[in-house]
């Protein structure tokens, strides 16, 4: 099912492989927590933290989308064999740089092109 | 929040606006129930299908997704002002023509530069 | 180079596979030649016409847009193995309906992930 | 019409509406000249270099496309108000991280919802 799945915090999951799944299909928002109004503010997202993705012809990364609250503010799209490197597993990441105009409600959303739309925690930020 | 909205039968809903609301958001496919393996398989996505949805330079739908099960088979994106037709309510459609090779759970999401993605029910196709 | 390649009439080139090669990645835009303004307008693309194009991981069309002169007014993207359908060739195909306001200058392109980025003729459309 | 418009050096352009015409709407690929084979190489990809392009509802840069030869790795797609921010000029800014297994010939293309697509110079780069 094209359900959407909520990143869980991995120290709270039993099995190293339950583990594994999540975080490698989980995307990561680092930012600063605080911003200025109509200047270039980056967000760095990342998928996976402790562990790798595939990227394979038949399974890869192929989204990244950036929400505020529920509008998609930026999105990158990937190819097969681009993002951990033709076949090596890896952490896919790409860097936003947004111009807010009041707080933000940062998260971000990924695509695996075999286990579905996957999304981060939510992330704050203050702009003044 | 980026959540994902799930189509509900809108006869059980009580609200008007309510109604309104789901109607307009949820994506619907409309294909035949079988097809022939390796043959081309129309699968039309409407969005909305009682109520119509604004086309607004800052509202309107901007993508739609066809999942098969987890996995995307096809996409298609869109602009204000080309879906009802600039600043007119209407029912964004598209016709995706997949050749499937086996049995489908078919999917399509939308999603609203303002409420965010929305998700149909799931329509099964036998492919022989 | 990520240069635009253009169709040009395969009836004028001599050698079998380069008309091959020209036609079954050139995208193709069939409409009627005059719509009504505001009202449903369905525009075909079809990717090559005489010949098929490879569907393979990595070697398929993975981007229809759809232009009113320079401006994009809708788009489809697709993934390995569902065009043709897992390794055969085919001929991909989407239906975009949009809702014209004016006469159009429609123009398809098509993205390849081997050879690139391929326009089509451009299709007049009256509008009234 | 959707053709692809090239930079060109604006020192060796005449008119100061051109230069800004062709500044604004080229992207500029930055990256370091060699990479290591197999290891996260980030480029940065910038919308004009001297002058800002508006960001307003229906005038904004929508997508950025990152290519090697023919073939694109990369891929970002904006929305109005959020490059400049919301109705501000401003020059869009993303950075992909590849992963190259070979040298590599980048070249970005950027698309300008009135404007076109635009394409940046060639930029090599060694990875072994």
């Amino acid at each position: 099912m094209a359900t959407l799945n909520s990143y869980v915090n991995i120290d709270e999951v039993e099995r190293e492989a339950k583990k594994d799944y999540i975080d490698r299909h989980s995307p990561f928002v680092y930012c600063q927590d605080s911003g200025t109004k109509g200047e270039k503010f980056p967000v760095k997202v990342v998928v996976g933290k402790e562990y790798t993705h595939p990227d394979d012809f038949d399974h890869y990364i192929a989204e990244v989308k950036l929400f505020d609250g529920e509008t998609q503010i930026a999105g990158s799209c990937h190819f097969a064999g681009q993002n951990g490197g033709q076949g090596e597993k890896g952490n896919l990441e790409v860097v936003f740089n947004v111009v807010p105009q009041k707080n933000m409600k940062l998260r971000a959303l990924a695509y695996c092109t075999k286990h579905g739309i996957w999304q981060s925690d939510e992330v704050k930020v203050a702009v003044a």
